[in-house]
């Protein structure tokens, strides 16, 4: 995620230096112009703005407050702007010590995917103090189509995971739905259409159809290929779950979707599509 | 439902002949115009097209096959519409006794509730023969906005119990990811902006949101007054259940839906609108 | 199951007239002195004491009420006990049929499965009438070891599908407990020594543990061969979900349960012991 | 659990220094001869053996990490045990941390409740390298009945948290299984009865009965009173969500389960025994 997303910095006329632990991941935007450094500490030590994209909450933690990460370099009114899909309250946690260092933290996570990336089409939730958002929000135009401002600290983390377990809950549901309406004698187009003309109309349904062949150019009809896959699902609604259990927030359909993804990614549907849910559930014994 | 539908087709200059089993419920009916018939089997001995709207299955079976149901008295060359909400299978079984009869039978469940009904903007999913469908859709253009022939004999019925199976499963995933995400310190109108403009994009949150005050006149902004019952809802998800029993089909998340709106129903909520799930889901220990 | 209960009849001395759709079914015992006749009308035309033990609902009302039924032909004072596992529900429509022919009914479903109906260590779970239940104890008593009373009509069936339901619930239980256990670093065997020793402790763990190799001559030590089916106990999980629904009954887990077990046997898990829930939920990504 | 546990050891004639974040909880204890501390670091400073029993995670962190904590004071040689029920990875982390300090450390969690902790009958799970173990032994047998060595560190809370997902299985199982019979005709005893001779038969059915008066002295008997609270039923459930997230363990049953008695919490049942989910499932629409 975080090559493409440079690129759009890049090709906005912004300067940058950039790391990755495998260093292969930033030849490219070596050649682009873009400087590199061997840490995080490095970048800090001369970047006034900088912009993680990780893969979890550990990371995080390693790259901001591990022995070469950013806050032991960190200047005075930086902003640093988190764009990982963490746990919330790591994300607070990163940001009261980004205080403590006098600078600005926001929690930026995406969504749109690789695809959405490349085309600077991402819509971003961020969750922190109004002046940093202000000041963020250009620089995250230039990646994506829509920056929201969700409130403050830990926000922007809340609204991506919740749009997520709904995601996963609708997805399923558009499954389970299809599955038996194709059981009980209904073509697949003939549910679908009935469903985008229903109550049950949904963005899984409409945009993004599990059932192959009845929208073109999506995963469902490319062999569950691309898209995102089963085993980031099953992350993100991990990161749900741990939030209901902190809040003491009922959420049995959130957490059965978690146990579904979970089955799926054992069962090897780990790197397809979460919609291949569709295929996970139609199963049958000959 | 059944007195708007026929007010529909009394104005669209229709001669009717009604019957119900509470006598008050035809009293109006009768002011503007219609006969009236003391049994289901009298009906039939006169009419050669017949609607019925029935709570479930065992009613159906009794119109249609009891005693003095239509049956007994129906003449060849009829087309009887039944537009009850019921099993698939008891339908297939209707058709084939009207099959018996030298008649044609349609399943033709609504969506859209008492509101469409008045409104003559009901969607009717209907299963049957194509030569039944094409006599029927006129009649029911007079009831109705989308008339949409699903396929063979139980295919109306199949189709809407998958769309009401979905719809639950939606609204309880807006419920939870709304109550985390207030938990987690977001707003209730950013949570449900982000919604709808992200993946999780549902009739549920974006037509017919649960939490109070983002979308006004619908029940959620009228104290889950009006709408549709949160025990009609759990009756059309055990008739999902049981399709899906029937057909082998796992329907995970719309089994477990079915389970929370019975607990819903034994906790008070069964006359709310089934959006109520929000406040179910919400209690908090103080 | 019916061929060796009848042969312990034999044993003890009855006579017998016996009858099954596959011919082959019934050449042992006609081997062993009992009659044969082509149809339960025939049986029923010269019995006295019927047993029936069939596959489901639909085939008890075909054996008790179809054209060549034992209703047909039964004889007034006749005792009539049905063996097979059924919807509570159509064991009570039987029993008032039965009872419109001035006979006895009686719904007794067994457990302990083929090995028990060859030792005679049935259990039966008998609904009806006291004085019916006086009259069958000791001919049930030549097929099982306990016989136990449950109530009036349909509360054998009852009794069944509860403790099944129960019984799926602690096996997956036993199942996911021992899966996370092992996976947190615990052998086997101790996993097993602490449920057994705990509160944890249950028939699935201490008499089937599903784990192989902690007990010897259980299914699990034995590729989950012979034993009780996976889709033996769908099916019973399929009875008692629709038990749930006709009586408004909230049964999260064990509607969940049932869920699994029918992805299970869509899986390729349904000719396996129910136990083999442990592997299936034990699949891992490698 | 900390107050009667420390009782027992001074009965068997051991010499303790004891310390509470409440200083009235130590006030029994230094009647009956107990020195105490202010703080958890003046204790390390003079004792040699340390045995902590705490809420939750954060507390132990606390406890042994924190600026008046256990390690910062700790003497070589030592011996520190935990009884408190926590992550598995918090226990792994402080015995880590420990072994540094040229100590040992065991996770030592108990079953059984403050009835047990009272009559020294306590069974405690203990993980944690042999020569600690051997050590501890005698010490614990002071306090408990059943001292198990479960394996190397943190498979003394796996082991617990494991048995109690299961039992709460068990207890929702036993709860859903007697409601369903008892609205099909069972009497509350003979289900009970049912169960405790066939295979559903488990703890939650034949020693602690959700269900009020089938067995006298227990808290369904006594309204729920005592026992073991949902609300800590819930913390434990969580626990195990945690564990199987991280290991990416599917546990349908036991997520369900933890949905379950978040909303019992919810709704004000978190100090009643975790045996009222027979309550809760229970309640009816009248």
């Amino acid at each position: 995620m975080g090559g493409p997303m440079a690129k759009n910095l890049l090709d906005a006329g912004h300067k940058l230096v950039v790391h990755d632990v495998f260093r292969e991941a930033v030849v490219d935007l070596k050649e682009l112009g873009a400087a590199t450094a061997a840490t995080p500490r490095e970048i800090a030590s001369t970047a006034s703005v900088i912009i993680t994209m990780l893969p979890s909450s550990p990371n995080v933690k390693e790259v901001y407050c591990g022995e070469n990460g950013i806050l032991s370099t960190v200047k005075p009114g930086s902003l640093l702007i988190d764009t990982s899909t963490i746990e919330p309250a790591v994300a607070q946690e990163v940001c009261e010590l980004v205080r403590g260092k006098e600078s600005r933290f926001l929690d930026a996570p995406v969504s749109g995917g690789v695809t959405a990336a490349k085309g600077a089409t991402l819509t971003f939730m961020v969750g922190g103090e109004e002046a940093g958002y202000e000041q963020a929000e250009q620089i995250l135009k230039n990646m994506g189509k829509n920056v929201i401002h969700t409130g403050p600290s830990g926000t922007g983390q809340a609204a991506k995971i919740c749009n997520n377990l709904l995601l996963a809950v609708s997805m399923i549901g558009v499954s389970e739905a299809s599955n038996l309406a194709i059981r009980l004698g209904l073509e697949p187009e003939m549910i679908a259409k009935v469903i985008n003309s229903s109550s049950g109309r949904c963005w899984s349904s409409d945009t993004y159809n599990p059932c192959p062949g009845i929208i073109e150019g999506i995963p469902s009809s490319n062999n569950y290929q691309g898209g995102f896959a089963s085993q980031l699902m099953a992350k993100d609604l991990g990161l749900a779950q741990n939030a209901a259990t902190v809040t003491k927030t009922p959420t049995p359909l959130g957490s059965l979707a978690h146990q579904i993804y979970r089955m799926m990614c054992n069962d090897g549907y780990d790197q397809l599509d979460f919609s291949s849910v569709f295929q996970f559930l139609k199963k049958e014994n000959k």
